[in-house]
């Protein structure tokens, strides 16, 4: 259970962890946490789309994809081309003591091959929640998002996310307000 | 596609709501998505060690339980005694259109019932989540955490939840990192 | 005394409440007691250059509009549509043993039915409140207010309130201190 | 009218203004505006409970008192013993063209001069606003503002203030809502 | 060895002041640390390319160019009109006891006559620190740098700054990485 | 000048990478840039102090140190467990074109080999920068720095850093304005 408690506490951690590409886009900001979560959300979604696919496995992916950057820190773009992240030693020593531990590491390894279809996909929700948020960014008027969002799009891997991701940079961040509304800001 | 696109915005705005029972705490706070997201962590690590659970559900319902927020905002306990929240009626709004939308609901209705073991374990999911930062916030001096923590443990309901509390707060919310190394603080 | 105390302490936890409406708009952000001082300064304005008015009347409302948010959180147009709010409990719980209870809560329930000029001007003075904020986020370059701001506009009620919208929506936001210096910025 | 919007953005500044007393103290925080809101609300309890005072004179006082910050900074007490601010000056450049320029500067030469009953009136509310804060951080445990609420407190020089002073250093900052609920926290 | 740990906290508080211009301008900020942190290595740069100079009386006066400001406040240029800041005594007070505190004065002095080349170029590289802050602004879209940027540069006094900030304003500030990276973005 | 003006943008950069020790420390904050000002004062203090020494190399160190993590990210105890930074290349592109980068590529070797005067004095700058934030927060009344602080006193080397970091330890962090004042406070 001691182990377990510290798990708990480590995972909290990503709650205080800035993701670090914000600082260099210069606008925009969250947590690894909320990216995490917003992350998830879009594997469900795709996982609900995607007919057969083993949504557990997904969601499970989605959920401890950057666990280890409780170890590592959060590594932008620049960053990788300068530093190298020993992430197995690092889910090595998270897991370790971890009665599931085993379980935590493969679901790990199978996403970072990327190969299996659930792998990509959860693959794909991690870089559809930049692409939201960069999109919210660019809705905003801000001039850096325009800029990174080919490079994230250019990244996607299925065709549920690619397809995803077309709508989701033709539709606007307050749509899902503000278009069914009248009288929106009222009492902002 | 374009509802599914309005969904994704619609969830993004949990990075953006605050935690309204941090204004009441005076210190700490976190978004309603980071908060998600560790309550997801915990309810995986709770379906791990709890055997015969249905995990896709709980998982699940941990993501979508407080997704409704996004129509309602977050309502502490003082709140919640003046202001009565339709979250039938957002979730309904917020399911319209979407292909699994009905699947939602349902996850849903048997989070908000309480009656599965699975509800039951999300549910205290959820609270634990809460216990974790109460009791970090604790750790650094804060005064308030203390008074609150009893309170919220006492809303727990599985054997589980409550095992797990009560390691939690026997744990240093540093003791991960801290304890296991030597000359901590380096290059702070 | 007691009561009072814990009257004060009440009205100060504006200053720790975000206006939610801003979290929809992606850029800004203010408490509700900065949007309370605003709405107050002018209150005070628009008594000044309406003849007649009874002023005290009309600084009270503007001090006392959103004093009961202390219980019911500060809830946008959108959360408004899944949230009831029973003001009216609030207002009875925050006056109880305060012994000009009667007094506020007759203010209060003047500035609700908005019948009465001071009424009017006190609204109008609310609504120019957010006007303001949103003109001079929209100077900035930031894209949202500007779709915002002709719904609150065609909120106002009064002359004098609609005369001094088209004038501060005509008036750069910095050129009360940039226009008539020379050299801005410096020492920025 | 030109002038009059040029007023309400000068008003406006003072959301964006942090008060420096607190980058001394080293936590807390709050805008000139948050001080003016609470200030304001203050004043109007003085002058609710001390009786036959001129309750319009007092709300204009807290109102207007801090404004011509908008121009000189806001300078703590270290500051002051360095920097000389013209407030007259400063006063003179932003009421002018002002319809009700003259009235303004009026209030803030009585508050100034704290001759009056309304003006000592004014000032303790000021005082107590900060009183409050620094009483709400010491409650969360921090170390600093017990040193400072003695000299605040000796600045108080009206019967009611100092009473009122009395009673709130005696009251739980939460004690508003938190004693007379049961099970706080939940769903913080 | 007890003055000079004093002079030490005294040089921390820099960390806790907001550079007052931004509050006017609208988006961005930094403290008085993070401003003189680019203005030391601006003044670095400038006296590797002007040759001949004393460059370790150039690092001086950037380093303490604003120390007083930890007594007076840092005052904009609207700020400046109206308050008059006795530096010559803040500096006083705090080399006072300091076993070096004859020679900071000296350096401050230097400074401020502006006279030597070094003194030029050090308060060319305060002025550079401002533009680099607003070109990146600028460049992310916001509006109000822009109106500022002609009176800094305009403040420029030797060949080299002028040549630099011309460059500066020629140059993204995102181009150190983003134009000699492919794929940038990623991970962020 | 193109590759002057990408330098100044790398080194601005710093001052948006919060330090990430303490998103573990669970309070305070500062940017690399804050830290790089304080440790460049520090230096410059010990120098003074300290005869025979060459200021001009213990400044150039200060302000370099630090640099490369424009690149690397800043990372934290922890964090270096699991991550290897290339430095050297860092150091070796960020000077790349740059008039005078081989001087800054020996000022950051001479600091990393640790072995002459200046570079020790640099680094215990370094180290005392860190020590004074911790001792700072501790004085707030927070829990963590306690424990931190003797881990980074033991990595003084010089007599000087070590002298100065126990008076230091001994000083009150407000002493260097409240001890010599009478009613701090005012005006807060």
């Amino acid at each position: 259970m001691k182990a377990i408690a510290n798990l708990l506490f480590e995972a909290r951690i990503l709650k205080k962890l800035p993701r670090s590409g914000f600082h260099f886009l210069g606008v925009g900001g969250e947590s690894v946490a909320e990216h995490g979560f917003l992350t998830i959300f879009i594997g469900y979604v795709l996982a609900q789309i995607a007919p057969g696919l083993d949504q557990l496995k997904v969601l499970q992916m989605c959920l401890l994809h950057d666990l280890s950057e409780a170890r590592t820190g959060d590594l932008n773009y620049v960053q990788k081309q300068y530093v190298a992240a020993d992430e197995a030693r690092a889910v090595a020593d998270l897991t370790h003591n971890i009665p599931f531990g085993r379980a935590m590491d493969g679901v790990l390894k199978e996403f970072n091959a990327g190969e299996t279809l659930e792998a990509q996909v959860a693959r794909d929700a991690d870089h559809l929640s930049l692409i939201l948020e960069l999109k919210a960014l660019s809705d905003l008027g801000h001039q850096g998002p325009e800029a990174w969002l080919p490079h994230i799009v250019g990244r996607l891997r299925t065709e549920a996310g690619q397809a995803l991701a077309k709508e989701v940079l033709k539709t606007a961040s307050d749509a899902w307000w503000f278009e069914e509304k009248e009288g929106p800001g009222k009492g902002a």
